[in-house]
C-alpha cells in the first residue's frame, strides 16, 4: 500500500541527544531586524565531510520549523537524520566532495540560543532565568545573520550551495536576497516568498492555542511544574493536518476511522485520526519548547519577499546564484503556485533557474519522505554535479533551427524535451538559454545536462517570461499537441524578438492521399504516429494554415525552410511546399526587421 | 472586487431573538441511536406559508452547524434569514406555494433541547441543573427522528422536499436513508456521506481546544462566572478557515495582511487574518454554547453512510425520492469528489438524480453566499417546479437517433446539452432517462426541463454508471471533442446494452476536397465551425475510422444510417458513405443480438 512509504515528519525524527553537535558563541550585542538585540548568542551545528583548502566546497543545509541540525548520520552507529536520503557519501549532497553544515536555527530549542536559554542579566555576572516571553521577536533574516557569523567562524566566505525545505527554504531565500553573492547555488524546496492567508490563519490559531493555555503563564513557565503542553500539543495537531494532503490522510485513516489506537492521553481518541493527532501532539511537547514554537512560527509568518512579480523582482534583483525550485503537487501549505510566483520573477530577471513540480499525494511532508526525495534527488544531484552526461541527439528539425540562430543569441525552447537543442546551443557558446517542459522525465534529463528548465504547461501561456525577453523563442515539433495555439502564438511573439516554429505539415502529399483515398482521420507519421482516437496530437496544421495564422497575428515571416524528409531534400517556396514538404521551419517576428 | 460579494456565514447571521419561533414538547423517554434516552424534548421551529388541505406541500429546511430556524424573514419588518435569497414568496422555495418548516436541531442552543437546557431530574418535580456534559451523544439520525415527531405534530406524513446544506445536507441524507418514503425530493447541498479524515481531524482539534479549556470544567460550566469562551473561540477560528477557500482568504486578507483591524481581544492580532479570526471567534461565543458545539460536531463526525459505492448503494437502496446534489468547486471541507461518490451510488441504483458542481472561489461557505445561491437557485427552482419550459428543438442527428430507440427503453445521453433528445423521449413515454453534461448552461437548461442531469467530464469515463445499466447509451455530435475516445468507447459498451454514436464524417467529400485542393487542416462545418487553432474539436473521425474502432473494440454494428444533410437524402451503405455522407449514426453493441 502506498501509505506504507509515507512517513510523517515526526516518525523519522531522532529523539536522542545530538552527539555530534558543535557549538560556538558570539559576543553581543547582536542587533535584530525588528529592533532590540541579543547580548550573546550560541550557535549549535553539525558538519559532515571536509572543508577544502580554498573553502569553496561548503554547503549549508537549513532545517524546517520542528527540525534540527541532525540532517544525516555521521557514521554507521549514528541515528539517521531527517535528510538521510539526500546527504552522505555518494549521495546527491555528497559528503565525499562537500563540507556540509547544518545549524540549529536561532530561536529554536536544540542548542542555538532561544527563549528557553538563560537570559544573561545586565549588570551582574551570573546567569538568570530563561528569556521566556522576553525573547525578542526575530525574523528569518536574523536566523540567516547568525548562520553568516557561523560561516565566517568556519572560514567560509561563499557557500557552494544553500539548501532547505519549508522554513529551511525561507532561509535559503533570505540568504540570497540579503546576501546576493553568498552562494553559487540556491536550492529552495516546498517553500514560498510569503505565507498564504490560509497558512497564516492556521499559525495564528496555533499560537492562540499556546498563549491562552493557562500554563503558558505569559511565557514564563520554565520554573513551574506545569508547562503549556496542552496548547503546544493542539498547535502541533493542527500542524500535522496541514503537512499532509487530504488524500494522504484518507489513505492513512479512513479505512479504520472508527478504530483508534488507544494511547494514554487526555485528548479525544474516538477516531483513528484523533488518536494519531493526540499521539503526535503529546510526543511533540516532550521535545519542543512552546516559546520556541511561537518564535519560529512568527518569524515564518513575518517572512515577506512580496507576492506580485514586481515586488519579487525587486527582492531577487541582485542575486548572483542560480536557483533550483521544487514544489509538490499536493502541498496545500506551500503551494506550487507560490513556487511559480518566485520562478516567474527569477525568469523575468534572467536569473538561471530550474523549477519542477513533483507529483505526489504526500502533501507538504513530501520533502522529507523517502519516496518523494527519490523523485527530486536527481535534480539536486544534477545541480551540484560538475559532470554532464552526453547530450541527446538533435532531430532534423533542431538542426535546421540551429542554422537560423545567430551566435550569442538568447533562446527559450518551448517543449524542450530532454534539452538536445539547448545543449547544442550551449556547446556553441550561447549562455542565456532556458527550456520549458511539462514531462517529468524530460525535466530530469534536461536538468541532468545542467540546463535551466521550467516545469510549465504551454496551454497556460508563458507567464514566466516578460516582453521581448529572448532573442529567439523556439517551438519545435510541439505545435500539434497544443490546445490554445492562438494564445501561445501571441505569447511567443510577446516574449521573443523572433519566433521559430518547426512542425510536421499535415497537408503533405502522403497524408492528403491517405485522407482522400482511404478516407481516414489525418494521422501523423514517425514520432507522431498514434491511432486517431488516442493520439496526443490535437491540431493538424498545414504549412498554409500556419502562414495564415502568422498573418492573422500580424507576424512577418522572415525565413521559411521546407523539407521533404523522406527524400532528404529541400522544397523551394515556389514548388508547392504545402503539398510536397513534410517538415517546415518558419522564422517570424512582430517587427519587420529580422 | 469579487470579494465584496463574498460574505461569510457569520456576517449574514441574525443576532436578535427569534420572534417567530414556535415550540412543541414531546414526552419521553425518547430513545437515542447510540443508547440512552432523553426524558422530554422540546423542538423549536419556524414556518412560512400555509399547509394545504392534504398536507402535501410541506418543505423541510435543515440548518448547518451554527445556523438556526431563522432561514428567512417572515415579513418586511423581520430580520433576513440565512437563506433569505432562496426562501420566500416567488423565490425558488416559494412560500406562496409551499409550507416551509425549519426546526432548530436537537443538541443545539436556539430553543430545541440541548446540553444547555435544564435536565429534568428523575424522582423530583422541579427542574435541576443543565445537562452539560451529561447530555447524551446524539447522531444525525436522532436529529431527524425529532424532526419526524415535529412533522407528525404538524400533520405532515410526507414532505414535498427536504433541503439542507452542510450539516443540513447530512440531515437530508439521514432522512431519506432512514425513512425512504418520507419525501418526494431530496436536495443535499455541500455535504457528504461521511467526513474526510482531514475534516474529521479539524473537528477533533476543535473539540480538544474546547474540552481542555480549564473553564470547560468537564462541561458543567453553566453556573460558573467563566465559560470556556477561549476554547470555543479557537474552535470557531479553525472552522472559519475551513469554510473559506485559500483563494478567497487571499482575496480578503492578503492585500492588507500586515494591517489588522484592531478589536478588543486577548487573541493575537498581528495580521489582518488574525484580527478577523479573533473577531469571529469571540462573536461566536456570545451566541453559541460550547457543549452544543461539541454535541453537534460529534454528531456530524459520527455520520457514516459508507464511502465505497457498494456501501453507499446499500444505504440508499430503499429511497423513493429524487435527488438534487450540489457541490462547490473550491469547497475543500465537503468536496465535489464526495458529492460524486453519493451521485455514483444513486445512479447505479437507478435513482433519479441531478448533480451540479458550481464554479466558485468561495469555498464551503458558498452555499450561504448570495452570488453562489444565484448560481444554484435555478436548479432548486427547477426541481420544485411543476412547469417545464418548451423543450429545445431536436437536431437532425437526434431525430435519427429517436427512430432507433424502441418504446420504453432506458437511455443515457452523453453530452446531452440542453436535453432536447431526452425531453422528446420523455414525451414519448420513456421514464428511465438520464443525461450527462459538463457545461453549466446545458445543465441548467436540461434541469429546467425536469430532466436528471449529471455534471461529469466524459474524458473521466463513466464512473457514475454500472455495467449494462441502460438499454441505450447515446453520444450525439460529441465524439469530436473527446480526448480519451478509446476509454469512452469501452465505457459506453460497458454501461449500455446498445450504443448509438452520431457524428459528423470528417472524410466527407467536401472536407476531403478542401484538404486536397486547399491543403488546410480538417475543419468542420455548421455547428462545429471554428479555426483550426481554436476549435474545441480535437478528433476528426471518418465513418471508416469509427467502423474500425468498433471492430477493434469487438463491437458489432447493427444499424448504420448515413446522411447527406445538404441534399437531405440518405446514402446507401454501398454508395461509399465515407465519401458521400456528412452525418453518420451507428448503432452497435458488444453482443451479437440487437
Amino acid at each position: 500500500m502506498e501509505m506504507e512509504h509515507v512517513t510523517s515528519t515526526d516518525d523519522i525524527r531522532v529523539e536522542g541527544p545530538l552527539k555530534h553537535l558543535q557549538q560556538v558563541s558570539f559576543a553581543g550585542p547582536i542587533a535584530l531586524e525588528l529592533g532590540g538585540s541579543l547580548p550573546r548568542v550560541t550557535c549549535a551545528f553539525e558538519t559532515w565531510g571536509t572543508l577544502n583548502s580554498d573553502c569553496s566546497n561548503a554547503i549549508l543545509v537549513c532545517h524546517a520549523v520542528s527540525g534540527d541540525s541532525h540532517a544525516a548520520s555521521h557514521d554507521a552507529d549514528d541515528a539517521p537524520g531527517w535528510w538521510e536520503r539526500l546527504i552522505g557519501p555518494g549521495k546527491p549532497i555528497d559528503t565525499d566532495r562537500y563540507f556540509v553544515v547544518c545549524p540549529n536555527v536561532l530561536g529554536g530549542c536544540r542548542g542555538t540560543t532561544g527563549p528557553s536559554d538563560p537570559m544573561p542579566s545586565a549588570g551582574t555576572n551570573g546567569e538568570s532565568r530563561p528569556y521566556g516571553a522576553d525573547f525578542p521577536d526575530i525574523t528569518i533574516n536574523d536566523m540567516v545573520d547568525l548562520q553568516r557569523r557561523l560561516a565566517h567562524h568556519l572560514g567560509i566566505d561563499r557557500w557552494h550551495a544553500i539548501v532547505g525545505g519549508s522554513l529551511g527554504g525561507h532561509q535559503t531565500l533570505s540568504w540570497v536576497t540579503r546576501y546576493p553573492k553568498s552562494t553559487k547555488h540556491c536550492i529552495a524546496i516546498a517553500t514560498s516568498s510569503r505565507l498564504t492567508s490560509q497558512a497564516l490563519g492556521f499559525d495564528v490559531v496555533a499560537r492562540n492555542a499556546i498563549q491562552t493555555d493557562p500554563n503558558f503563564a505569559g511565557g514564563q513557565y520554565y520554573d513551574r511544574a506545569e508547562k503549556p503542553t496542552t496548547g503546544l500539543a493542539i498547535a502541533r495537531m493542527l500542524g500535522h493536518i496541514t503537512y499532509l494532503s487530504s488524500e494522504a490522510m484518507d489513505s492513512k485513516f479512513d479505512p479504520d476511522r472508527h478504530d483508534p489506537r488507544h494511547i494514554a492521553s487526555s485528548f479525544e481518541q474516538r477516531f483513528s485520526v484523533g488518536s494519531y493527532l493526540a499521539h503526535q501532539g503529546q510526543k511533540f511537547t516532550t521535545r519542543f519548547d512552546a516559546n520556541s514554537y511561537i518564535t519560529l512560527s512568527m518569524a515564518m509568518d513575518l517572512m515577506d519577499l512580496g507576492r506580485s512579480r514586481l515586488e519579487l523582482m525587486e527582492s531577487f534583483d541582485d542575486c548572483e546564484c542560480d536557483f533550483l525550485i521544487i514544489s509538490f503537487s499536493s502541498d496545500w501549505l506551500f503551494t506550487s503556485q507560490q513556487s511559480c510566483e518566485i520562478v516567474n520573477a527569477l525568469t523575468a530577471l534572467d536569473k538561471p533557474v530550474t523549477y519542477a513540480e513533483i507529483t505526489t499525494i504526500a502533501g507538504h511532508d513530501a520533502f522529507l519522505i523517502d519516496a518523494d526525495i527519490d523523485q527530486y534527488a536527481p535534480l539536486v544531484r544534477a545541480r551540484l554535479s560538475e559532470h554532464e552526461p552526453p547530450p541527446p541527439e538533435t532531430t532534423e528539425a533542431e538542426q535546421l533551427i540551429m542554422g537560423l540562430i545567430p551566435e550569442g543569441a538568447s533562446v527559450l525552447d518551448l517543449g524542450c524535451g530532454q534539452g538536445g537543442l539547448l545543449a547544442e546551443l550551449r556547446k556553441r557558446g550561447h549562455d542565456r538559454l532556458i527550456g520549458v517542459e511539462v514531462a517529468q522525465d524530460g525535466i530530469h534529463a534536461a536538468a541532468a545536462q545542467g540546463l535551466n528548465i521550467i516545469d510549465c504547461d504551454l496551454n497556460q501561456g508563458l507567464p514566466a517570461f516578460i516582453d521581448q525577453q529572448f532573442d529567439f523563442v523556439i517551438l519545435s515539433e510541439t505545435l500539434q499537441v497544443v490546445a490554445n495555439i492562438e494564445t501561445l502564438m501571441e505569447e511567443m511573439l510577446r516574449v521573443g524578438k523572433h519566433v521559430i516554429v518547426a512542425f510536421q505539415n499535415f497537408a503533405h502529399r502522403s497524408l492528403r492521399e491517405d485522407y482522400v483515398t482511404r478516407g481516414r482521420s489525418p494521422r501523423a507519421t514517425g514520432l507522431y504516429d498514434h491511432e486517431w482516437y488516442n493520439t496526443p496530437n490535437r491540431r493538424f496544421p498545414s504549412i498554409a494554415d500556419v502562414h495564415d495564422l502568422c498573418r492573422t497575428k500580424q507576424a512577418i515571416v522572415h525565413r521559411a525552410i521546407y523539407r521533404d524528409s523522406k527524400n532528404q531534400c529541400e522544397i523551394a517556396a515556389d514548388a508547392d511546399p504545402n503539398l510536397n514538404a513534410d517538415l517546415a521551419v518558419l522564422l517570424f517576428s512582430k517587427s519587420s526587421g529580422e
